[in-house]
Parts: C-alpha cells; structure tokens; sequence
C-alpha cells in the first residue's frame, strides 16, 4: 500500500505494488479458467455477505461528500444502497459465465514447408484502471481484469475511497478463497495525490496498458502523462441524423430513446441533424416532441423557425457532450452533409441513421468513421452488454488496439505458436 | 514540405503537412482496392524507369557517408544496385497482390432484439513512420500504409535523404498515375531535426500512430517522447533451446540456422539454451559447430568446460543482442528454468526449443511469453513473409494492437456497423 510521505517512500512503495502485479499476471496468464470464475463467484459471495459493511463505508464516504459540498450529481454516482450492490455481485456473476478469451485459438493455417501457425489468445499482463466516483468500477474493472487473466492496479476516486476500499476487500476475499494471488487485484489508496502521476510516468516498466474511465479531464490528464499505452474512451457526441426517406414514427422513437432514456451515459445523443429537404415534414414535430419531453432544444435558424421555444445554438453547441436533457438541431443537406457535420464535431464514438431507403444508409454506415455506426436503431445501444459482450470497462474511442465497447476480449493480446519438424530458413 | 528555419516555419510546414495527411486519409479509407494496387503498380513501373535516377541519388549518399566515416555495416544498409532497386518494385507488386484488408467482416451477429451487429475492418487514418539507413524502407512502408487505406507520413534518415526522395518521387508518380492525393505517402526532408519531435509530440490531432524502424535508441527516444500511440520492434534477443529430447542433427541445424544464416535480422537467436541433462551429449557437438562455423561462443563455466575456445559470458551477454556472428551459451536445469531465463534477460521477441518430446514442446510455447514461439523451427522464420503475410514493416514485441510481423491487417482497426428497424433501447 502507498503511504503518504517522501517522494522515495511512494517510489519504493509503488515500486513493491508494480512487482506484486507483476508476479501475479505471471501466475494469471496459466490460470486455469475454473480458479478464476471460482475467484469471482467467491467474490460475489463475499459482496453479499458484507452488503452491511459495504454500505456503511458509502455512507461514511456520502456523508463526507455532502459536508464537501459535491453536486447532486455526483452524489447520485457515489451512492450505493441493496440493490446496486446485488448488482455488482452479479455482474462478478455474469463475468464468470464470460466464455474464457484466454488460449483461445484465433486463426491457423499450414505454410508450404510443413510450419503450423496458430495465432493464440494471451493476456496484456498489467492493467492500471483509474476512475473518479462510481466505486461499482472496483468491482466491474477487477472482476474484468481477473476473467481476461490481467493483474489490475485500480485507483479510485477520493470520494469513494472507504466504499472501494470494502468492495476491494471482496474481491481480495474472493482471491484468497481461489487460492489466487493478492497481487492479482490492487486497490492504491488516495490520499497521495502523486501516485497517478508516478504511475503513468514511472511504471512502464510494470504496466502495460492505462485505462481511464471517468470526465474528459482525466481521460486528457492520463493521455497527455501516461508513458505507457491508454484505452481511453473520450467524450460520446453521438449523433443521429433523420434523412428524407425516415419513418416519422421511427424516428420520434429513436430519437427520443438515443437523447431522453438516460442523458448521462457516453452513448446519449447530443445533435440531431435532420436533412433538409424533410424540413416541413420531419422537423416540427421531432422538435416539437423533444421540447415537450422536456428536453431544451438549440436549433440553427432553420430548426428556430419550427418552434419559438427552440434557444439558438452557438457554434460550441456542436462539439457538446450535454450528458443533460438538452439537444442541439440543425438542418443539413443530405447524407454527405450529415457524415461532414459528424467527422467535424463528433468525437467518433455512436452515430445513427433513421431512413427506410437502404442505399442511403449504406452511405452513411460506411463514410461515418466512429466506432459505432447504427441504422434505425437507438445510440443508446453503445453498450457492451447490448452487443452481447458481457461487462465492459467502457466504450474506446481510439482506434489503436481496442474500438467500442471494451469488455474480456479487448484486454488481451496474442502471441504465434509455430510447429515444426526440424525447419531452418533457406 | 519543411524548411530549415524559424520554429515557427517548422510548425506552419508541419501543420499543412499533417492536414494533407488527414485529408489524404478521408479519401483512402474509401478507396476502392483496384485504385489502390493500381498505384502500387505503378510505383513498381517507375522505380524499374527511374533505376538510373535512384542509383545516382544513392550513389551521392554513399559518397557523402564514406566522407562521413560511416561503418562498412551502415554503408552496407544503405547501398543500393539494381537487384535492390528491383526487389523494391517487386515488394509493390506483392503488396498489390494481396487482399485488401479494408471492409472485411470480421464476425457478424445477431441479437435476440433483432439488432444485427458487423465487425468491419477499417484504416488507422495517418501513419508516422520513423526509420533509419535503408532507404527501401521508404518503398515498403509507403506500399503498406498505401494498401491498408493508411496515409504515411514517412521521416528516413539524413544519410539516406537523396535516395529516399529518388524512391519517393516514384511513389508518388504511383499516386499521380492512379488519381490518389499526393498526401498519401509524404516524405518529411531530414534537414531540420527539430520534425521529429515535432511529429511526436505535436501532431495528436493528425497522427494516429508512429512507427519507429530502427536501432534501440531510436526506438526508445521515440518511446519516450510520443504523445501518440506507436508500435515498435525494440530488439529481438531470440533464444534456441535444446532440450534433454532433442535430436541432435536437428539441433545442429536449427541452431546453425537460428545464429548464423543472416546475424544482423532481428529474428537472429543470440543465446543457446542447453538442457543440464544434455551436457555430455548435445553441448559439446552444438558448441564445436559453431566456432567452426566462425561463430564466437561466450559461455557458462559448463560451456567454457567443452572447448578451450569458448570466452567467459558475462551477465550483460544474456541480454546482449548481438547481431553479429558472437552466441551466449548457458546450461539450464530443464525447461522451466529456460523459460526463466528468457523472461528475465529476453526481449520477447522470438524463441525455439528443440525436443522430440511434444510435452516439453507444449510447456515452453505455453510458459514463454514472447510475440513468436516455435517448436522444431528456426528463429529466423520470424518474418511476415515466412508467415505468409505479405510484406511487413516490422516485428512488433509490444502486446498492445499488434505483437509480431507488422503488415496490412495489423495497420488497421475496425469499427461496428449495426443493422436495426426501429429498435431502442428499453
């Protein structure tokens, strides 16, 4: 554990938590797939039998966060109560139900000389995961780490620290009940504040892979620090763009589902771009129907002109993760338009066509380059589970390494076994 | 292009240079795979037509590099004849003649709401490419990128400039003849120094990856100071390991292959491994073999104990990567400690044992984690080619995106198209 202190201490203490991680991800990358569900089922035991203890330390945690003056917002993320313990407990479950990526054989083929290759399934090795106040993260980024046989390294935020702390404390119960190493799932605590940056900067030699996962200020806070590769998934401004040929019915769905279900999540619409030659058939009433959803409308003049109630968008609104009941609306000239709105203010990550002409949809699937691209479908399917990907560790906006969701599969590597009989190279 | 000058120049070139890049990459993620080849094609036909021109460029750098006192190695990487020239064009013509990888469906899926999900296989966007002496380089990496809907930005090194500007100008006649922007392959001029850091730190917004081919230092400077991902071969310190099973003949072979069929590739072995059982029966004949073949073997005290002309190994000899005609010999109690032995002092690159006994063949590929494992093979087969890949822009030892030979299919991403009729999310 890092104790506050000198420079060296936290050096020499970050130095001892990079070899334990280390020497566990040796032990992790041959485990066999049985341990490791058995360390996650004994977690999600262990969750629920100290669902008391649990939520004591959340209340401590809410409790000081209250007296800190932190917005309800963020007080919403922090708290826990029954029911969103049972449900990391069973999400533990579900990552244990995961089939195992490890081993897996991802191609072979023979060559001409008699050489076997296969292109073999194999983990990172160390996983460093920071995230800000949601402590649930503990429980879904170690259990994520552990199934795809990485050792992980979590940093929380301050707020959440006594509620990590507790679940942490399961998932090393879980560990020890699998006979697993404690090295497998570190949890660092906060109050030195120089950890993060010691271990972005100085641990490549222990970590291989960063993630982040909370606001874009700790995402471009690890990008710009970390010397070791980042799975960042940045800001979602996830469009939707209602072409000419859209269902109007289907399209006030979709468009209320991808901006209204939930606003928070990174896969929330922020723009609706509506084409503009369905101007007097489209537009008034999907505006009309956001508005009284109460959902702010900002609109270009064009989207103004359909409702007085509509505020003018100013050129910022465009690049705008709201993550609020809040919309910005404007008016384009066809599918090309649209991809150009989107490859220009977008942040690459859900973009949806509603259009019942398949040829423009096409069009757009394939000149929008984001890491989701839907047609006739909600954005707030970005999802790991509704891919059917099981748990994720969030939603990858790079296209280095991972895209979209990150659930086991995207925190592996691979490695080439090649079999022979005695070939040397002519 | 870059001018020397004011660090001010130096940005503005660098910034026009980056959204060429960009602007070249909007246009190849689309392009279609005939147009692609017909400018690998092309290319081919004008380094055939402009042979003369090469070789007079290169002929200027190998004056000004014997003035400079290069080493004969390093005027050895940078000399160009004919048959050189010629097996550039023919390196286009294979990369033209291999699948596109661009829009290839990785899995599709469909889920029980109906929604059906792709995976399809995208560019990177803009490649950096980073290198040293071998002015083909410039051939090869600009032929990759090309192929897989990349735009290259490609920096040689300065004692190679006039040669990879000759094999540039033929690249991009290959564009010019095929319709494809300029912008795709540029070639950044080696006079001001300061382009490298530059393009490392700098270009976030237009680079998405930097390729380092090179020696250690260029590798690790580059390591060091990118604020972009970058994939790199740091250096291959390969191992042959003989077990007590083994075969001898075969051995012999093997590990003749392994060190002395070329010494200065990456996929060279530098250390021999030889099982503790196997002392009086493989050790001996190995050792002998090889200092007649001209090979210096630094060794153990067990080794040193089998010929007078085996020199005392130091510990900086298990990690040395030789890339010449010298081999570290050390005897090792059975295969896990082999196995030890490459992950302490190895660079998980590329390893062999030699065994008849498939048991023990198993426990070393499972137990040594590098990029490439081989069973009864050479080390030296660690190359795309032999991999039946195609061409490759190196072997990458990073787990992350891409572990072994470099080429088309590892320069891309992929993005998640989904398919739906109305659905959102509940």
């Amino acid at each position: 554990m890092v104790a506050a202190g000198e420079p060296t201490h936290l050096s020499d203490d970050m130095q001892s938590i990079g070899r334990a991680a280390v020497a566990a991800a040796d032990e992790l990358r041959h485990a066999a797939t049985e341990l490791k569900n058995e360390a996650l089922l004994a977690a999600a035991r262990e969750l629920r039998a100290r669902r008391v203890d649990v939520l004591g330390a959340n209340a401590d945690d809410l409790r000081a966060a209250r007296t800190a003056g932190l917005t309800p917002a963020l007080l919403d993320r922090l708290a826990l109560d029954a029911a969103r313990v049972e449900s990391m407990a069973r999400g533990l479950e579900e990552i244990a139900a995961l089939p195992d990526p490890i081993g897996t054989v991802l191609s072979r083929w023979v060559r001409p000389n008699g050489l076997a290759f296969e292109r073999v399934r194999v983990p990172l090795g160390v996983i460093a995961i920071i995230y800000e106040s949601r402590p649930n993260v503990t429980a879904d980024a170690g259990g994520l780490a552990l199934k795809s046989g990485n050792a992980a390294i979590l940093r929380g935020g301050s707020e959440s620290e006594r509620s990590s702390r507790a679940i942490h404390a399961c998932l090393a119960g879980g560990l020890a009940a699998a006979g697993l190493p404690a090295g497998a799932i570190q949890l660092l605590p906060t109050q030195d504040r120089a950890a993060v940056g010691y271990l972005l900067a100085n641990m490549t030699e222990f970590v291989d892979v960063v993630v982040p996962r909370g606001g874009k200020s700790l995402i471009e806070r690890v990008r710009h620090d970390a010397r070791v590769p980042v799975i960042g998934h940045l800001e979602g401004n996830c469009h939707v763009f209602v072409d000419r040929d859209a269902d109007l019915e289907m399209a006030k769905r979709i468009v209320l589902n991808s901006k209204m279900r939930r606003t928070g999540v990174c896969g929330a619409a922020e723009t609706l771009l509506v084409d503009s030659t369905a101007v007097s058939t489209h537009l008034g009433p999907l505006v009309k129907m956001l508005l009284d959803a109460g959902c702010e409308v900002r609109g270009d003049p064009a989207t103004r002109a359909v409702d007085p109630r509509v505020r003018t968008a100013i050129d910022k609104d465009w690049s705008t993760e709201y993550l609020d009941a809040i919309i910005a609306v404007r008016v384009v000239d066809g599918v090309y338009e649209a991809a150009a709105h989107i490859a220009r203010y977008g942040s690459a990550h859900t973009e949806s066509i509603v259009t019942r002409n398949s040829a423009t949809a096409e069009t757009f699937l394939r000149e929008v380059d984001s890491a989701i691209v839907l047609h006739n479908a909600s954005t707030q399917f970005a999802d790991g589970g509704e891919f059917g990907m099981g748990a994720e560790i969030g939603i990858s906006t790079d296209k280095f390494h991972a895209r979209g969701p990150v659930g086991v599969e995207q925190l592996t590597s691979y490695k080439y076994v090649v079999r022979g009989a005695g070939q040397t190279r002519p």
